[in-house]
């Protein structure tokens, strides 16, 4: 046994992927302080400082705001574990990974589960989306706003509105949208909406951010079965983070105040203002990558703020040119992967990492790594 | 909207109650360095470190010992999760708030749950064990090592042979017991165990230490159902801690720095040498409450060398005690809950708050307070 072990000295990148994503300054600072515990009323107060921080984000008046103690995909989770069991037909609309893996954890609940799915980068038209969900007639439908396997983003208006219709309730997964896109849950009419800490809200990957609108939480209360996780059970998360206070696990404190510090840098910066730099900065590097002759997956208007999907030009190598940014710049960005692996790569510029010079590096090491 | 926010400036507490504990300062700095990548080479060399570190705090050579992205929670949860199910008869002994939560996640999972109970706060001998087990001839048995809501240790010697006598796998909550006293989890005949990153680890809370068994794999291979735990199935969580290193969820990274200078701590220390201190500064505790007249709820040798549980005494009332001893000395502990709500305190010396200095200002405090 060693008598002594050196501390940790990671590498330095430059996160420029899919995430994780860069962290700002200010919350690196904040998972120094010291932690207080869980039933502290400090502890308290950061959650009634996040919740109204996270409405403004998610563009929603929801009261069942807050945070999960567990990464983006333990949101997925809980979005479909506490409304998909049994008795739950959910159709789900799939065009990349993560739709993907809502169909397969709503398999794993028993539902009866309708795959609507087209190939990995398109979206779903106003007309496709209402078709089957009047036909199929579900209780839930689930979508992705922001595909991070494709670079797409799929609007919701026309879903919500025929889910409605036919009473379902909609599950969305807002990973890689939170804090960079307008996801307008009240007024394009999702029910359940998850997302995480990292990507657009510049913290380390932990936490999962929530929101439940009132028609859902109805729907919940009257769930007569036990949900079967009880540590996403939003049930019992209302009564520790909401008026009662009743313990229910130790929440990982220094993720709050992480991710206190990232939703006070969106307040400070206004959520407007994030959302135009996000986009301008989106249109420079598209702009650029096209300068190099690079072609995009996506069309517009369908393509994400956030994350930027060129296909990769015949007779260059994946790998090749990832290994040349992060040699040379030490960025570090994604391929695809799927039925996408080796066609494109994934590049992101998410909330601290959406910067002019980070584009201007991007760009320089693309000329350099396509001219080699 | 505030266009500028104040940084969280948290209240100094030294946290002396069941939890979450001191964190060292090593771990914080650590939480304060730059991330890496999910899929980085520096990220899965961190996981390649802790295993055999995790190893040695539990006392086994499983292969399967790895972190889960939850808090000790979610740690019970997925040892539940993925081996209670419809098909499964299980027998939890219950004395406290803990064995009771293994015994409803069980019930979540539709498993058939015979509750084995005493009061909280009793220890079961070698003899009612046996005879519950035989008995009941179940295919699982949940216990708890060191139960936080009462402060007993419960040996499991006994339990792990009757359970495997009769094909029984064996569950036990380690959260209060791992890092500071000795579980032997081969030794004992333990199958799936699993703890948390605050606590005997010195970190904050956000993940789940858990190792399993060989025997416990084989069977969870054979399982022909999903686990209805997408986020917790440890066949997923094996291919991307595993060899394949297979994406599956965005590891909270800097919550995984900290563990591993936690860790790092500990092999320092010396695993023997961590025991026999939180054994030592246990009876230091204990022989100065008792030398302020106040008596134990357990008795010898069933006290937990982590959390200790004086009675509160006639005429003394549970809350002001205890702001007494926040206010004068910034020491934070807990009440009782439950059955033993403004009966017992618990206090804890767990990792980095095992110290003499902390016991001679928690004697100090209770002086002032009783006396007052």
């Amino acid at each position: 046994m060693p008598s002594s072990i050196p501390s940790l000295n990671p590498p330095h990148r430059l996160l420029l992927g899919p995430g994780p994503t860069p962290v700002a300054q200010r919350v690196y600072e904040a998972m120094g302080k010291p932690i207080v515990g869980h039933l502290d009323p400090f502890f308290f107060q950061i959650n009634e400082n996040i919740r109204p921080w996270l409405r403004t984000v998610y563009g929603t008046e929801n009261p069942f705001t807050m945070v999960l103690s567990g990464t983006g995909s333990a949101g997925m989770e809980a979005a479909v574990s506490n409304f998909v069991h049994a008795d739950t037909k959910v159709v789900v609309f799939i065009a990349g990974y993560f739709a993907d893996r809502i169909a397969e954890m709503s398999r794993r609940q028993g539902a009866t589960v309708v795959r609507v799915e087209k190939p990995w980068g398109e979206t779903f038209s106003d007309a496709e989306i209402r078709e089957a969900i009047l036909r199929e007639k579900p209780t839930m439908v689930g979508y992705v706003t922001a595909e991070t396997s494709t670079g797409v983003w799929q609007n919701g208006d026309a879903l919500c509105q025929a889910a409605h219709e036919v009473g379902a309730l909609v599950i969305a997964d807002c990973v890689t949208s939170l804090g960079t896109m307008p996801i307008n849950v009240d007024k394009t009419g999702i029910d359940i909406a998850f997302s995480c800490s990292q990507k657009g809200l510049s913290c380390p990957p932990g936490l999962s951010p929530i929101t439940v609108s009132e028609r859902a939480m109805e729907r919940l209360r009257a769930r007569k079965e036990s949900n079967r996780t009880w540590y996403l059970d939003f049930k019992l998360l209302d009564e520790y983070f909401g008026g009662q206070k009743r313990y229910h696990h130790t929440a990982p404190i220094s993720m709050f105040y992480a991710l206190h510090e990232g939703l006070a840098l969106i307040m400070e910066e206004g959520i407007e203002e994030r959302f135009a730099r996000h986009k301008a900065n989106h249109l420079e590097l598209i702009a650029g990558l096209e300068g190099l002759g690079l072609k995009m997956l996506v069309n517009n208007p369908h393509r994400l703020w956030t994350l930027h999907t060129p296909i990769i030009p015949e007779g260059k190598d994946d790998m090749t040119v990832r290994k040349s940014l992060l040699d040379n710049y030490g960025i570090d960005f994604a391929g695809g992967f799927g039925p996408l692996a080796g066609k494109i790569w994934r590049i992101g510029l998410m909330g601290e990492g959406s910067k002019k010079e980070n584009i201007a590096l991007l760009l320089e090491g693309f000329k350099k790594a396509l001219s080699a």
